[in-house]
């Protein structure tokens, strides 16, 4: 069987406790706080008795099951090294979901590591040819989805149309939009403009036959206006739009730190803003909202910022809690078979029906490495 | 003869008088301004009667002369209708540089449209396989160059190798600096990171014969740290990081004007910033710092931004005076001719001692449209 459930109450979240900065620490307390605030069903993977004795240390000793996992993805570890390690946290955790006993995968480890693994483990799910890594972006009055932040770095431009449809299922589950207006990244407005690549998913999109709501083109300055609610783009222009975003943020704050503490008038004033302030940088910052959502794998992968704190490993596990109760899986699936993009496509969207009537349980998968992916090693 | 000069006084600069949201008066008013307080050897191109009158009140209608073009590139027009204005103001400009009357020419006109119109006419320079707009980055203590930041979405990793020498002798003439950093944007530190554009171009740019000092990979939030001096990218990267980062300052500031008028206190204390947030978004908005320059053609190229005021153009003149009287295409073709990264490469390096014994002047070209120029649409 698949790891989704069938029922309104997904199966438990299983968190790699040993990804992160802070882990075990942050990640066992942030685990805590989500079961113990949200009521989230969870399994702790990692190494038992220390994992055991932080949640004795926080009350909760017998409430939250352990599944032991000795080793570690390290955080300088390359995807290729992850291949190798079949019993550490993440590769456990993937194998929880397979086997149906977990719903979804938190982890703060590395992403390329995460992504490599959990590529490796869960596979991608039926007709979907590459994952992407969704993120939201701080835009009122609603976050906008940005994808791909940096799973996937070559794309065709069948696989930038899929993301849309990987897009709109998140925007519907994770935000609650109904309808999501659908945004490709460009350099001009004009369904000219771009590469060669965006310029034909632009013509795909465009065709109206994509089951998505497409809005045209978008360019880098649309990213945080809100401007439609989910934007799509390959793995590499993606993250480089995402680090450029927080890069300028923070030299926007650094430049306005360092203005107000130049004039002493000013800086009279700037004690008053400073709680604001902080707020502001933390709802820019990519500590904060920071992390990403692996789309199209046999499962749901929630990736939380490397440096995350207790809170934010907490609002990780709400949203892996909501998107299997949301069956964001079985969204994507319904959301691809409505793209007709390529033969490939179309060949998986008429082999659904098929599988839909037999046993989609594969069973599990031999383990060799599959190519290397683009952004991963 | 090329547009070169051989002396140390460049020849003038053309203006394309008729490009850019104020044309012609706020260009003008730039250009008298270069003329009087840098110094700014002139041409302006445009409609000769109204571009006289404008001189004229400004009074110095004798001293700047005016080459008559009827046609203006529309702002929203796309490159092939630029293709068909032979007698355009930037045409025109273009025409005096080949004829060796202008060093270089300044527009304030639709990028698209200037730069194809400008690779239709003044081609690429000897060994050049695509040009790419230049621009800087408001670093700290000098600024960062970032190419290609629109002019070639597509590229071949040996395009982005001469991109590095293209940017190099811009910041050794433009920036002063003697021997330019250069990093390649990417999504990770390590060489294997990348799409396999970038992780070629890394190999051909660590094999350490390219004649440019490179730093390795640098990610999106590198570009304002001022890490490298010189950022590589292609043309579809480049533009959308430079527009997320404008999107990103902007949205960092108004969020702060918010968050300071929701506040009495902090009001009072704001008045006192008011100055210092006016000039701190100055510096990073593109309409200051704004513009770009095409290297990589045989002349000098700089685009100033559409919203250009009479100072930005006077900026705009004194920079393309500077990189005339530099030496940049002189410079660029050492640099081209340093690197050594294909076959192409390798011939045209091999042919430049030929042609340099030989007559450089090869006559106007026969104007038939060339392919269409990846982002000029």
């Amino acid at each position: 069987m698949t790891g989704q459930d069938t029922g309104a109450q997904p199966r438990p979240v299983a968190i790699d406790t040993m990804g992160g900065d802070h882990a075990p620490e942050e990640v066992v307390a942030g685990a805590v706080a989500a079961f113990r605030e949200h009521g989230v069903r969870l399994l702790l993977v990692g190494p038992a008795p220390r994992i055991r004795a932080e949640l004795d240390a926080h009350g909760v000793g017998g409430e939250i099951p352990v599944v032991h996992a000795e080793e570690a993805l390290a955080m300088d570890e390359g995807a290729l090294a992850s291949w190798r390690k079949p019993r550490s946290t993440v590769a456990v955790a993937c194998h929880l979901i397979k086997t149906g006993r977990a719903s979804a995968l938190v982890s703060a480890g590395t992403t390329a590591g995460v992504v490599a693994t959990s590529r490796l483990r869960l596979k991608a799910q039926q007709g979907v040819m590459r994952p992407a890594i969704a993120v939201t972006l701080p835009t009122r009055p609603r976050p906008t989805v940005l994808l791909d932040s940096g799973a996937t770095a070559d794309v065709k431009a069948e696989s930038l149309v899929q993301f849309a449809a990987l897009g709109t299922a998140y925007a519907q589950v994770a935000l609650g939009v109904e309808r999501p207006r659908v945004g490709l990244l460009s350099i001009g407005a004009e369904p000219a403009k771009g590469n060669k690549v965006v310029r034909r998913a632009h013509e795909l999109l465009a065709s109206g036959q994509q089951g998505v709501e497409f809005a045209g083109n978008v360019e880098g300055d649309d990213l945080l206006t809100g401007k439609v609610d989910v934007v799509v783009t390959d793995g590499f222009t993606g993250n480089v739009a995402l680090k450029t975003m927080e890069g300028a943020v923070r030299m926007a704050m650094a430049e306005l730190s360092a203005a107000i503490r130049s004039s002493a008038p000013a800086k009279a004033g700037a004690l008053l803003q400073r709680r604001r302030l902080r707020e502001l940088r933390e709802r820019l910052d990519s500590e904060t909202y920071g992390g990403g959502v692996l789309l199209g794998l046999n499962g749901t992968v929630v990736i939380a910022h490397g440096a995350s704190n207790a809170r934010a490993v907490a609002s990780a596990c709400v949203l892996a809690h909501d998107l299997a109760a949301g069956r964001i899986v079985e969204r994507i699936r319904d959301q691809i078979a409505a793209t007709r993009t390529s033969r490939f496509g179309r060949r998986h969207a008429a082999d659904k029906g098929d599988r839909d009537r037999g046993d989609r349980d594969t069973g599990p998968q031999p383990e060799q490495p599959p190519a290397p992916p683009d952004a991963g090693q």
